[in-house]
C-alpha cells in the first residue's frame, strides 16, 4: 500500500480521489492551504490525515495535485521543496472560465508541461484524471470512463496506472508528459457534450486495444 | 444527395472517405496535384469523376481535404479561390515525423486553426476524421469509433455529423473549429496506443451521451 497525499484534496476532484484510494486501502492525506481547511475534510472522509499542502506532500509514494487551473502555479510552488522522490501526479486542467467548453491550451503546450517547467527536470512527473467527471468519481458507481496517464518515466507511469486500478477504473498509458496536451483539450469538449448531448459526465473509452487491461 | 470533391483523394484516408461516400450514393470527385494521379484512383472506385484539387473544388456541397501536414499549405492554396460557398472539410492531422506518437501542435493551435488562418474568415470551415484509422475505413466493417466534427457554423458542421452517419458511423460534434485540438492530439496517443496495447486501428468512443445518435 502507497502513502499518498491529496493536494487540493478539500475540492471535489480531490475528495473523491482521496475517498476511493483509502477506499482501496492506502494510507491517505488531505492537504490545503490551511490545515484547517483539510481537517474538515480528512473527517468527513474517515479520519484521514491532514495538513497544509506542503507539510503533506513531505514523505509520500504520490502527491496528487487537484487544484484549478488559476490555483495550479501557487499550489507546485508550495510543494515542489517537499516532494523529494515522490511521483507528483498533475490533474489540471487549463480550463479558462467564461469559455470553459473551449480548449484554450497554455503557452506551455499544456498544464502538465506547465508543471514540468515550475517543477524543473529532477521531480518525477506525471499528470492524469483529465476526463473523469468528478461527481460520479465520488460515489461507488462504475465510472465508464478510461483514465489517462501521461508521463516521460516509464515506472512513474505504471506507478498511477496502478492507482488508477485500485479506484476501481481502467487506467491506460497516453505516453509522453507532453501528450497531456490531449487529455487536457479533450476537457473542453466532454463539457461541450455533456450540454450538447444531455450527458451528466460524458467520458471515453479507447477501443481496439487487445493488450489493455479490462475494464472493472 | 451532395456533391463531394475529396482533395488529396489518392491517399488512402481520401479513398477510403471517397468510397463510403460514394457507395451512400452521393456524387464524388477524387482530386489529386495531377488529374492524372486522379484518374486511377476514381476508376479503382467504380469510375468517379476526376480532376486537379482546383478543378474538383468548384461546384461541390463539401471539399473534403484529405493530405499529410506537410502538404496542408499547399493543398488549401490551390484550392481556397475555387470552393465558393461549399463546406471544406480538413482532416489534417499535424504529425510531424518522426515523432508521430508525440502531441506537436502548431503555432495556430492546431491544423485547422492553421487553415481557418489560410482560407480566411469567408470560407466555410469544418474539422474531422482525425481519429478513424484509415485501413479499417477502407473496408465495409464497422469501425469501432466515433468521428468527432469541428466548426464553428452549425449548420456546416451538422452537414458533416449528417455525412459520417452516411458513411456507417457515428458523428458528434466536438464544438468550436478551435476544439479540433483535441481531436488532432489524441491522434498521436492512439498511434501511441496501437503500438503500446497491441491495437489495429485504437479508436474513441463517448459514453453517457444520452442524446447521441445511435452507434451503428
Amino acid at each position: 500500500m502507497a502513502r499518498i497525499a491529496v493536494v487540493g484534496g478539500t475540492g471535489h476532484l480531490g475528495k473523491a480521489i482521496a475517498r476511493r484510494l483509502a477506499k482501496a486501502g492506502h494510507t491517505v492525506a488531505i492537504g490545503s492551504r490551511s490545515a484547517e481547511n483539510a481537517a474538515a475534510t480528512a473527517t468527513e472522509l474517515g479520519g484521514l490525515d491532514f495538513g497544509a499542502n506542503a507539510d503533506v506532500a513531505k514523505d509520500k509514494d504520490f502527491v496528487i495535485v487537484t487544484v484549478p487551473w488559476s490555483a495550479q502555479t501557487a499550489t507546485l510552488t508550495q510543494i515542489r521543496d517537499h516532494v523529494g522522490n515522490a511521483v507528483v501526479v498533475d490533474t489540471t486542467v487549463p480550463l479558462v472560465p467564461p469559455k470553459v467548453m473551449r480548449v484554450q491550451l497554455p503557452e506551455a503546450g499544456s498544464a502538465a508541461m506547465a508543471a514540468r517547467e515550475l517543477l524543473g527536470p529532477d521531480v518525477r512527473l506525471v499528470s492524469g484524471f483529465h476526463n473523469v467527471a468528478a461527481h460520479v468519481l465520488d460515489t461507488d458507481a462504475l465510472v465508464d470512463c478510461d483514465v489517462l496517464v501521461f508521463g516521460d518515466e516509464v515506472e512513474a507511469r505504471n506507478g498511477v496506472v496502478s492507482l488508477v486500478a485500485d479506484m476501481g477504473m481502467r487506467g491506460l498509458s497516453g505516453g509522453a508528459l507532453a501528450n497531456s496536451a490531449a487529455a487536457e483539450a479533450l476537457t473542453s469538449v466532454l463539457i461541450y457534450m455533456n450540454k450538447t448531448y444531455a450527458a451528466d459526465g460524458a467520458g471515453i473509452r479507447f477501443t481496439g486495444l487487445t493488450k489493455a487491461p479490462p475494464i472493472s
